[in-house]
């Protein structure tokens, strides 16, 4: 038989990986419960229809889509946000707002392959749904903010922007929203040029290609400079000018909350899914140019998925992205290191009694390895070393007539008798915290 | 746009129902560390081949299967053990056995759905590589025993079996090995006279049959009883003799680890996955007929997929499963329950101080929720009281100039004024361990 490999695009996580991503994993659950979000669990297979009902064409196009065996047009969900919207619009209909939503898992995009971008990768979604305030934009952005500190990456830089500013100017200029959406994609790709021909065929005013043009330039750190400037340039387009408004209150919320967040404005920001109605962000580290994070405000979605409408605000952050951002910044994990214990019977009649003390200091918590390779003590206590394990335990005929086992200190290769009952006491406090 | 459902076989976990699956998929890891097995992580979508390579008949025809946007025939994983089987073949090649790993995640299988039986379904998945040792087996049944204690399932029962009895029987009539798969199939859905009939037409000996016309009968709760009945049928079948010896030996080292394990051994017991070549097992509660897990001895299956002829044990559980179980039994969920806190603006202009104030909480692992929704102060306290939250800190403008805030204990029904800084010594007691 041929030697098996993953399939293109996908990727195993040996031990070590694994346990980072468990590590990112399990700090968004501790975000999630620290600002009051609820976890939700959606399923990977979801119909096309609502996958696709407004991801986009990237987003369309790239999806794993295929039949079921009952003839079902099914797609792995390329994002948790329709899959959120689908449950609010119908089993959590009634819940009273403000309801915060949190999901993590994995999703699938036939992306082509490239670093720290694979076909399965995992996420942590959180969604604000009710609320249309700027305080509701702002914690968006603080949680993610406090993702990142939760797992200790440094110099985080926020991109925001808002979709109200770019679209405003279109929907004024009466442009079809086809051709908006076309727009925002070429924009979301940085093909500036592209973009503006777009706008142009559409048969917009010079005004506005020149706004335009001029708005897709303008990028900085002196977020309330920033705004003004684009105040000034988007002058006469009332969604725009309310939309920069709306912006400059999000941003001063976060920058007042007491902490320190790193924000670049960009005028001519935009993002990939199609449902941004509002403010939108994204969120980077030095020497990575995939964003780790991104989100933003979307108030059309739960209705057009057969909901109440429902102001909503979403962010999603890509767990694995933040694990290859942590191993780039060498960043520590903040684990404490649980002792271990390899139980050795110095023969096969002992076994049982190997087992049971086994048995019994896992019930106080103790990690422990039982000896199953049948290997003379020997040999199992080199492979003890080899694994780095922390204590042997030694269970031989004589001691335990006795009621009495060897316990080695492997780091420190001492060891001495000491009565079973006794093990716990002297193991443990190095053991369990 | 029409209200939007899962795909028919898929289900959404709400708040309640998520919690607890994480609860047992927590559990699971708990019990992986406790017993040594290292996490790995691997992909939902594998290659068809992969997957369908010694998976039966049965499963085979149950897969979600399709081609990816490469043309690559992949499906979704139907069960965990061909991946590690997979990983160890390859990446994990070198790595000293024993070599205990552990998996957990979401399966797709298309199962008619029904009570308990999604298409979408979630499993940990412990496996013991490199000992053809009994007391890897027995750790199987200890660590699937552990689990069941863990989330505080009472009255759980191993069925246990051994596949080299039947196909140690089988195999010195030399029956070819595809028909002895079929009859495996068939005892396992327990169609006991189809499988029969198709031992007779494979040209077997009269004593084969009526051993196993006898065997298939054979089950019961005394264990060396019940073994000692099996033996004494097989006299005469070597391989089986063997079967049935080493089962002896597993279980024995079982009852004797001093954990109290019910088990019934049952002489006709097969599984679906043609993988398994020794002990196999399964457990179950009362008032529920599926298994809650199962796993056996599969020793040929690393070197089918490339790897070294390595020995292996493995177990997987149904973590859906379990809570279905958890829920039948009242099982209380061993969590600490978190105090919560809102915190309220009295007007516009003092939100930034609101937002501060959260944070300032959230730093010392306090769970906050912040009033987002512009509302009045009743109106948010009453939401407070309906979400049955412990405290809620009101930000007034008088307070506030004097670098207080009012802390309004919902449950008590009392309020006090108290300077910013002592808002942590004042509620943390009760909010954070």
């Amino acid at each position: 038989m041929p030697v098996f490999r993953t399939v293109r695009g996908m990727r195993d996580f040996p031990p070590e990986e694994a346990e980072l991503l468990r590590y990112v994993e399990e700090k968004t659950g501790g975000i999630a419960q620290l600002y009051g979000y609820k976890e939700i669990i959606t399923p990977v297979v979801e119909s096309y229809k609502l996958l696709a009902a407004k991801a986009g064409e990237e987003v369309r196009s790239r999806m794993y889509t295929f039949k079921d065996l009952g003839g079902r047009k099914v797609a792995l969900r390329p994002e948790f946000t329709a899959s959120v919207a689908r449950l609010v619009a119908t089993t959590l209909r009634n819940e009273p707002k403000p309801l915060r939503l949190f999901c993590r898992g994995s999703l699938y995009r036939y992306d082509e392959p490239q670093q720290g971008r694979f076909r399965e990768f995992w996420q942590s979604n959180y969604e604000l749904m009710g609320s249309s305030k700027p305080e509701a934009d702002a914690e968006m952005i603080m949680v993610t903010d406090s993702l990142m500190k939760a797992v200790g990456l440094r110099n985080c830089v926020f991109k925001i922007g808002h979709v109200g500013i770019l679209r405003g100017i279109l929907r004024q200029e009466n442009v079809e929203e086809k051709v908006q959406n076309g727009t925002m994609q070429l924009m979301d790709k940085k093909q500036y040029d592209d973009a503006l021909r777009l706008v142009e065929e559409a048969g917009t005013s010079k005004n506005c290609l020149a706004t335009l043009r001029k708005l897709v330039k303008i990028r900085g750190s002196n977020v309330s400079e920033v705004l003004n400037e684009v105040e000034r340039h988007v002058e006469g387009y009332e969604i725009a000018v309310k939309a920069v408004r709306n912006l400059r209150e999000i941003l001063k919320l976060v920058s007042e909350s007491g902490e320190k967040v790193n924000m670049v404005v960009e005028a001519g920001f935009a993002r990939g899914l199609e449902y941004y109605t509002g403010m939108i962000f994204e969120v980077y580290v030095p020497d990575m140019d995939i964003a780790l994070g991104g989100g933003g405000r979307y108030d059309k979605l739960i209705e057009l998925f057969g909901g109440e409408p429902t102001p909503a605000v979403g962010v999603a952050h890509g767990i694995d992205r933040i694990t290859l951002a942590m191993q780039k910044q060498k960043t520590l994990l903040r684990t404490e290191e649980k002792k271990r214990v390899m139980v050795i019977p110095i023969k096969e009649a002992l076994k049982r009694d190997a087992l049971k003390i086994s048995q019994m200091l896992r019930d106080e918590g103790i990690t422990v390895e039982v000896e199953v390779m049948g290997r003379k003590v020997t040999k199992a206590l080199e492979d003890a070393d080899r694994r780095k394990m922390d204590y042997a335990i030694i269970v031989g005929e004589r001691e335990l007539k006795e009621g009495k086992v060897v316990i080695r200190n492997l780091k420190k290769r001492e060891q001495k008798t000491v009565e079973i009952k006794r093990i716990i006491e002297t193991i443990k406090p190095f053991t369990v915290r």
